[in-house]
Parts: C-alpha cells; sequence; structure tokens
C-alpha cells in the first residue's frame, strides 16, 4: 500500500506545513507545480528531499491560481487547460531530474480535483496533456471520476485512491465537507479505517454499509501538526497490521527512460 | 549560418509581433517560456508551428517578471535563478514535445540577458542550470559574455551570435542604445554587414576598424512590420550571396534523447 | 445620451485596441484596473487621456485573472471578491485622482460581468465593495441584472446600458454569443438601432417585437480597427439625430468630494 | 514615542508572523499592499485590526515581485514605480476606509526600502506618488535617506525611524547585516537601547560613540515569536522608563479630509 499527501505548498518567502515530517511518513509526495503553489526553489528542493527518502514525486498540478490556492473552480478552456498541465509537468519534471529522480504519477489539486469528478472538458483536458507528456505516466484520483474513465480509455495507467480521514456515502462517494461528520478526526478510527482499506480493500460508509474500495494509495494530510500525527499514525498501525507500504509508482524508474 | 528571432512573446489574451512571418524567415526560434512573456498555450503553439517549418525551437528564459516584459534586472540569488531557469527548460521542453519537437538550445532574453554579459554570479546559475537539465544542451549568446565563459569551462556546447542591426564599439562589443548610431536601419546595410559576418567573419566597427566576428547565428528581430522587412532582406541577401541557411543545433535531433 | 467602451486594456509591454481613438469618440471610459488588464502606469496614463477629453473614468473591474484576461468564471468567494473590487476601485481612484479627476462609475468586465447577471453571493460581494468604497457611486451594467436590483436595494444609483452590437431576445435578453446573428456586423443597422435606443428607448428583438429598452449608456466596442468605425459611425448618427452626448456621470464632480 | 511593524504580510493561503500579538504591542502598523505581500482581503482584516485597537495604519509598498516578497531589487523605471505605488496607496486606503480608518503615513519595504536610501530616480518616484496621491500624507524611514531629503524638499511631512535590534556604525548608517554584531539579540540590550532612543534621542554606535539619533518612531520585527517577545520587551522598558506611547501619525484624522 502507498501512502501520499501534499508537499511543496509554499511559494517564496511563504512555508505550508511540514514537509520534513511527512517525507518521513508518506511514501509518495504529490508536489505542487507552480501554478497553485511552488516556485521553482521549493520544488527542486522538496523533489531533492523525497528522492533522499525514496519517497516518488508525483505532479499535484492545478489551476493557475495563487491566491485562491487553486481551491476554487476556474472555468479554463480546454485547450489552456491541456498546455498548463503539460507546461507544470515539464517544469516539475526538469526540477525532480535535477534531483535525481522523475515525476512518477500525476494527481489533480483542490478545485481542479474536485471539477475533474465530473467535468467532462476539463478532465479530456487533463488526460491529453498527461498523454501528450508521456502515456506512461501513472495517474491517480478517485474511484469513479469522469477523468480516470478517459484515462483508462486512453489507455495510461490508472491508479485509486482512499482518504483516511473522509466520510464515504453509501454510493462511496465522499461526503460533502459541509455535513457534520464528513471529516473523521478520532485517530484510532482513521488508522483502523486505513487498514481495513489496506488489507480488505473495504471500508465501512456513513450508514453503516461496508463498501468494496480497492485502491492503491491513501491520502493523508500534512498542513497542521495535528495532521502529521494521523499521518503517523496510519503509517503505525498499517505497519502493526503487516501491510507492507510502498510507492505505487517509481520515479527512478523513469529515469532511464 | 542560422537566423535568429523572438517569438511567442505573447501572453493570454495579448500578442506581439507577427510570428508566422518571422518564423518563414528565420531557422532558430527564441520561444519565451512563461516568465516573461509566453503562456503554455502559446508556447505549445508557436512549437508546433516551428516544427512545421523546420525552425528549431530555442528555450528564451528570462526573469520572473511579466509586467517589465522581462527588461528590468531583478538581483535574484542564484539558487532562485538556477531553479527559475530549470523550470522554464522544462515547461517549454513539454510544450516541444507534445508539438513533435525538443528544445534546441538556450538563450537568455533581455535584461537577463544583459545581466549575464557580467553579472558572474547570475551567469554561474543559468550554466548550473543548463547543465541539471542536459548538459549537451547547446547555449547561445554574445561573444565575450561571462556567462558564455562559464558555460565552456562546465563543458556546454557554446554558440554565438552578432546582432543584425546593433553597431559595434572596436573592441567588439555593443555600442550603448542610448548612443546615437546604435541601431542600424538602412535596410541594405543592415543585409550587407550580414552578409559579411557570414562569409567573412567579420565586422566593420563604428570606428570603421573591421573586426573579426565568427558567430554561428545573426539575430534579426520582429516586433514591428518593418523589422519583419528586415528580415527579410537579411534572409535574401545571404542566399544571393550563397550562404546555406540552417539552424545551428537541431530539436529533432533530441527527440531520441 | 452617453456612450461608454473599454480601455486601457494592455498590461506593461502589451497594448490592446486603439485608445486614442475610442477617447475620441466615447463619452465614457471603463478602465481596466489591475486584475484582469491594466497595470497601473498605463492605468494613471488611460485617466490622464479620457481627464483631457472629458470622459468619464468608470472603474472596470474584473476576477483576478491576467492570463484569462478576466474571461472565465472564477468561483471566488464573497468575502474575498468584495476585498478584491474594493482594491481595485481605491487603485483605480488613485490613478485618476494624480490625473485630474475621479472615478464616475463602476462596471464589472467579461465573466464577473456575466456572473453578475444571475449569481447571488458574488452580486452581493460586488454591491459591498461600492457602498463600502462610496454610496455614491453610480453602478452601470444590463437591465434586469440581480447586481443591479441589489444595488437599487442597497441604495446605489443604478444606470443601465445596451450593446450597440447584440442582438436581444424577446425577453430583453442578450442573445447568446454562440447562436448565428447573436452579434451585428452591418454598420447601418448598429447606427440606427442606436438612434432608437437614445430617441425612442426601444429596440427590436430577434423575433420582430419592439421591446421598450430605456437605457442611459450605449456600449460600444473597440479592440478592433472595425470596431472603432463602428463606434465612430454610432456616434454620428445619434448626433444627427439630436441626441446630445455627455457622460452619465461625472468623475470631475467628486473630486470635491 | 511611536512602535512600528510589519504586519499583514500573508497572501492567499499564506500567512507569516503574529499579527494579532504585533498589534497588541505597536502604535502604527506597515501593512503590506499587494505587490511583495498582502491580498486585499488580508489588508481589509488587518485594518479592521489595527482600527479596533486604535493603531494607525501605514502604507508598506514594495516592488512588484510577491516570488522575491519584494526582498530583491528591481530596476524598474521611475514612471511605471510611480504609478505603482500610486496605486499601491490607494487600494490600501480603499480597504483602511472600509475599516473606519485612512492611510496614516508611507514606509517603504524591503529592497525598495534600501535602494531609497541612494537611488535618486527611484526616490523622487516614490515621493512623486506620495505627493500626487495626498501631499499632506507623512513619510517615515532612516535618517539620512536620500528619499526622505527629496520628500522634505518636496513639502511632505517626514519622519525618521530607528531600528530596535540593529547595530549603527560612527556615520548613524546601519551596520551591514553580513557582519557579526550587526542585529542584536539580547532583548535587555534591546529594550534598553530603546529607551536611550525615547528619552534621550541617543544611541551608543558599534564603536562606543555615543550618536545623536532623534527619531519619531522604533520599528521592531515580528516575523518569529522571539520578535514578538522583544516587541513587548521594548513596550515594557518605555513604559517603565515613562514615556508616553502613541502614533506619530493619525489615520482617523484623516476621515475627515
Amino acid at each position: 500500500m502507498d501512502l501520499n499527501a501534499d508537499v511543496g505548498e509554499g511559494f517564496g518567502r511563504w512555508a505550508l506545513g511540514d514537509d520534513h515530517a511527512l517525507l518521513d511518513v508518506v511514501t509518495s509526495a504529490n508536489v505542487a507545480c507552480g501554478f497553485h503553489a511552488g516556485d521553482p526553489e521549493t520544488m527542486r528542493r522538496t523533489c531533492e528531499r523525497a528522492a533522499a527518502r525514496g519517497v516518488t514525486v508525483g505532479a499535484h498540478v492545478g489551476y493557475r491560481d495563487l491566491h485562491g490556492f487553486g481551491r476554487r473552480f476556474v472555468d479554463v478552456s480546454p485547450e489552456t487547460l491541456t498546455a498548463d498541465v503539460l507546461y507544470q509537468l515539464g517544469g516539475l519534471d526538469a526540477c525532480a531530474r535535477a534531483a535525481g529522480t522523475r515525476v512518477g504519477y500525476v494527481k489533480p489539486h483542490g478545485a481542479l480535483y474536485n471539477a475533474l469528478v465530473r467535468h467532462e472538458a476539463q478532465a479530456d483536458a487533463v488526460v491529453d496533456a498527461v498523454r501528450a507528456y508521456d502515456p506512461t505516466l501513472p495517474v491517480l484520483g478517485l474511484p469513479g471520476a469522469v477523468w480516470l474513465k478517459r484515462a483508462r480509455v486512453a489507455g495510461l495507467p490508472v491508479r485509486y485512491e482512499a482518504f483516511a480521514d473522509r466520510a464515504y456515502t453509501a454510493a462511496g462517494t465522499l461526503v460533502d465537507r459541509r455535513r457534520p461528520g464528513a471529516v473523521l478526526h478520532d485517530v484510532g478510527e482513521i488508522a483502523s479505517r486505513c487498514v481495513g482499506l489496506a488489507t480488505e480493500g473495504r471500508v465501512r460508509a456513513v450508514d453503516g454499509q461496508v463498501l468494496r474500495m480497492p485502491v492503491d494509495s491513501i491520502c493523508v494530510h500534512g498542513d497542521s501538526p495535528g495532521a502529521v500525527a494521523v499521518a503517523r499514525a496510519v503509517r503505525s498501525a498499517l505497519a502493526e497490521a503487516g501491510v507492507t507500504l510502498g510507492p505505487f509508482a517509481g520515479g527512478l524508474d523513469r529515469l532511464s527512460a
């Protein structure tokens, strides 16, 4: 099983989260690519830190929106979005290469992540970008998201993730963040759910039903000290349950490509 | 002999120059990489147009300064500059690959071009970026520029250019733009100088001395209709003088790399 | 009757449209405020040119989106939008004051203009910004737009505009740009419609019905040489029809405020 | 005596320093205006917090350089700089008005602060901006700085500041930050120097000489928890020494202007 988290989310003078601590916990790092966060110097250093720990670098591509941190929907045209994602992939991969690794997968960020669950034109645009960059590059996202269906049709390797601290509906979708109980806070509960996901490919929905949810990675958060503690607890619980942790995709393997 | 010009200098809604006309004249295109001009969509389309004409794509890297069009010195730290250039190289190369070609060389833009003539720390920073990206990638600039000396020591292929419409001092440096006569306007004179540069590797300085100036490329401008006419006249004169025109570096050759 | 057009839509090195020609035609100038276009130097110079011709300066506020020229919807929060508009108003007004005039009215730009027709939260946000800046400042927009209803309730002076070259439905709304016939191109037809709007407050809809449409201003476009010719034809036709042209709001009157 | 500190230095998702704690200590707040830091929403909220505590809002104007946090010199033209500063003043003042106060003074930030000590063209440019905005608006800076000389000639009210934690040469200039001892760390020593500045208008230089240094304000830093503790110690020491603390300029007084 893979653990992924967002890192490198600073910009210039501004930092966010405890990347050092997180990179000691996860096996895959979603690195901001300069459009919603992440300047090139931060990106390069983050890739170096990930590479030093054997953590795979993923391209955390987002809308061009530093001010909104990529968290607000932008009604960008497909042509523009494809080029913007292509550029982010190339920019981060250059930093990764300089750090002795490569971009190992692609995961959209924030409002783009959410839009791609249903927005067909933007979904196709992002798939086009990844395919134009490297048709063997895996993409990571939510089971059922329209962009992953398109990615599969386009021949891209598709990987799925679950969220450690989010409640699921009986339909297997995330409970809306504004609903009570949408975000779990109990460390023990979060850790035990992750063990269930990793060992049985199952998770319990809010209505009590047990859902089949086979995933390749579990996403943990890290933008608060408490979040790092949760991430550590998840890692420990998985290790105790005998789950072997490791990245679902390798950046180093791509170096020879 | 190679002819180069700046293209792709728009941003979003804004365009600059007649890229279509210029790409019919030159053999190498300095494509803006998104920091002083050039959004990814423009970059991708510009690479497609260059590739369609067999024109080599060069990375026209600049300071992060859209507002100033990269024309004002920014006292950026070497570490930041290295990463910024690395990112621009990767971003443009991704667009070039999607267009079926590759970045074939690197030429700095505007105030960065000027700073690198003497600014040692920024010179080293840019050389570091190119070397980290691809140690076989040629760099193009002014004979005598400190950054090209460092590039040579670092093992990068170094190429030199002359300016079609700029006057030279007896020392072989450009006459300061603010001096009278610094910029040539007579089309015939410009074209005949270019023929001299291409056939004899010589140019006459403002004091009448004939200077040895062996160059690999001649830079023509294109940000006005008149400039395109000058570029066409230079190309015609070179052809009439029996000079074979062709890029000094090939982007397509790098596709297999 | 007032004629308004968008001006000052450049950014740094980039220009757009023929502001000099347009400012000789219109009586109100929608000046870009730096978020979708318009750097402060351009803003100041544009205000000077408007003031020299007795043209009223309007604040053409937009989303923070230089790359998209403010033409794509951004799902920004109301709190952020209010502050962003407030800042644009203050920034442009400072440039206007330095040019010897003041901001005389507010008109949203592009995707924000369109969003405010129906988006209640963003409508309230913009009204809040104008009211916080100056509760006597007129706002200009499309008859029926939700933000103008809110503005009226909030006590702001509300002014309405029609578009010289756009077709209207029987319901008085604009025909979708993607429909054939949505944009008029015949200069004579455009000019005679404008005369009808100015003298009778009426316009013929696409189904032939004559609609009542009392407006305070007519918007002409200027981002192409042809557009300037249309604007001139509208002005001439109005003058011939005996319509007195003049701004609906005065920037100079506010100087003593 | 006035105490000033930099606040509102976040941008969008990113925050910096403990503004709440600082605003309880200082009497004047240098608020970032959106060019090197500070988005409008942050600016407005910061003005509200300052106003609620009776702290005067100052315009902390900087180069257009979010990526460099305004800490690197930009060789911007005087015309551009004047307009950029004018726009920042207007933008912040709009936020201040909405918060029930006004901009009470102007203090340049970072690399611009340093450049204005000697750079005559940029000095004149900033003075022109302040004068164009409001010729009664006080400016705050380093004794001896060329821009304050120009400001005095231009008729602007000029105020001087000392740095609580910086060593001075015998000539009354700041010891270069790269020299040992340039920055003081001992809280007691810093506090006692501030008392000397406030009660006698004197400070001891690094060579032991006692310099006359009559200042209107003392600048304390706040971008680390330790810095806030120093600021509190300075305030306490001044209070114990019988120094009355209060802003050198009032934003509220300007509300009726």
